[in-house]
């Protein structure tokens, strides 16, 4: 049992359940202590223990966010990615989350501060050309940080690390924070107008602890079953 | 318009231009406020501030700070990136500066403290072998962070990710904040006498700003002509 | 001469000998100043301060680790990397140490905290699947930071820039830090069956310095002759 479902998560930069529900709306599923479990804490193997877990995981239904209207929302069991479509007139929009890895330090430093980051990137692309939207779902709400823009949507989306790599070397456009007022209002104004706005960000967060919570049930059952 | 000419680069470890360019001793550009946008502000559509910003930003001619004698600088639109390169008897001397895309906490607590930060690499070829330095130009001073030896310049100039890699692999050499002062005097020498130095690094510093700024110009172009 | 053994290395996350190896169970060595040295200050070429430095280094014999029982060590001169490799049973067991090159403003903050951190990695393969340890060695104790199932061996080993990118694009594991604390025992006593507990973290440790050492003066070496 985890003491708290979606405790696991901080590494990945997400809140535990119990303190984040209510901003984020999510069902809250409380454990009860399980005293046997307690009892063979130095008796059980592995195995035995991550069975126990995942019995405990499993025992409680958890319902699928809702996709907003118009999105079409791919992910791979195994994966800790989620990508999000639709088209917007001549454009094509994807939405793509990725559960983060943080280092130790400053997971520590978030936790404390009770900052909740989920980080995500939105590609739209038109004539050939792409913009690419480094986005956070902060505390309830969606904060623009950055906005790069590529002459060639393959180069935009190429996730390989060399890919990576050759945006890097790209200029990435200016820091948000110190853009005028009316840029960023130019700015959130546009992302408005394709739905990406406080309402989706929300969506992505909430997917991000169901699709967390599914993986983690996954991994006590390979986990499981590799030690068996 | 941005708030400040260079204030858009905190992601990129520039300072304000305001506050650096006595400093750095390069043009300092202050822009009267454009009470006309204000007004327009809920009603500009993201090309129209984009166009706006983009008048106000081309309106200052800015002068391109002059290379260094002896140095051949290159560079390439779109890119983030410079080189610099010469020979100084039977060595090639490549110097590579890429804007730093840092991450918004890091970036925050170093414009709490004002530390203005350039890293930048030199590399120094000679009988097939090459030394590859560290360097920062911080608070107008050249700081040399580190030193690797590479059997290969092939491997110490290789810019992919799988290159990359691999010489995160090999010994990048120690840690030079705790070298002995003579050590590190015979590095800084050793630098000297290719002019590898404050007035170098100032340099990399200003054309970093300079590089920036038209980088910003043709981003604003290129956000305008999207959102069109 | 560096001013301690080993203070070259806070880059790479390693403390100074002298304050670490009365807990590390290393040698600890110390130099007697160099008077003659300091007078040569400005004199000297870096060629010639790396040769002494190298004399200074190399005049104290350092015994190698002695490798637990059991395990098979490997690593290559002029990589920062080393591989401890055994079987178990039906597993195959890997065990893969880097020396860590920090960002600088992480390694004050470290040196400052006093903190060591020797980060590992553990393998462990068997019927084709393979669990993938991520460990940390630090102030004497072996921590577990996480925990990743691999469907793939070959995955799990792939040391490419596209071989970790892709794996992080797959679910990593919940946070050991809000694990149940029977979980963690599991996990816990699962690697001390395997003998991976702090006798060995405290090896991976003690290698890293002497690997270190033995590069530094690699490096010395080369630096000396490269500068001639």
């Amino acid at each position: 049992m985890r003491r708290a479902f979606g405790a696991a998560v901080q590494r990945f930069a997400l809140p535990t359940l119990r303190s984040s529900a209510p901003k984020l709306g999510v069902a809250q599923y409380a454990f009860a202590p399980v005293a046997a479990m307690q009892s063979m804490r130095f008796a059980a193997t592995l195995s035995q223990v991550a069975r126990d877990e995942l019995a405990e995981e499993t025992s409680t239904e958890k319902e699928v966010p809702q996709v907003p209207a118009g999105w079409k929302l791919e992910r791979k069991q195994g994966e800790a990615t989620f990508t999000m479509t639709k088209t917007h007139g001549d454009e094509k929009i994807t939405v793509y989350s990725q559960l983060q890895v943080l280092d130790p330090e400053i997971a520590e430093r978030r936790d404390e501060a009770s900052a909740v980051h989920f980080p995500f990137t939105v590609l739209i692309t038109r004539n050939g050309k792409t913009l690419d939207f480094s986005l956070t779902h902060v505390d309830g709400e969606l904060v623009v940080d950055g906005l790069a823009h590529y002459e060639s949507p393959a180069v935009a989306a190429d996730q390989s690390a060399e890919g990576q790599m050759r945006r890097e070397r790209m200029y990435q456009g200016p820091t948000f924070a110190e853009l005028s007022h009316s840029f960023v209002d130019g700015v959130v104004n546009y992302l408005e107008e394709r739905q990406i706005n406080d309402d989706l960000s929300t969506f992505v967060a909430q997917y991000s602890y169901w699709l967390e919570q599914m993986e983690y049930e996954n991994w006590l059952k390979a986990i499981a079953e590799f030690t068996k």
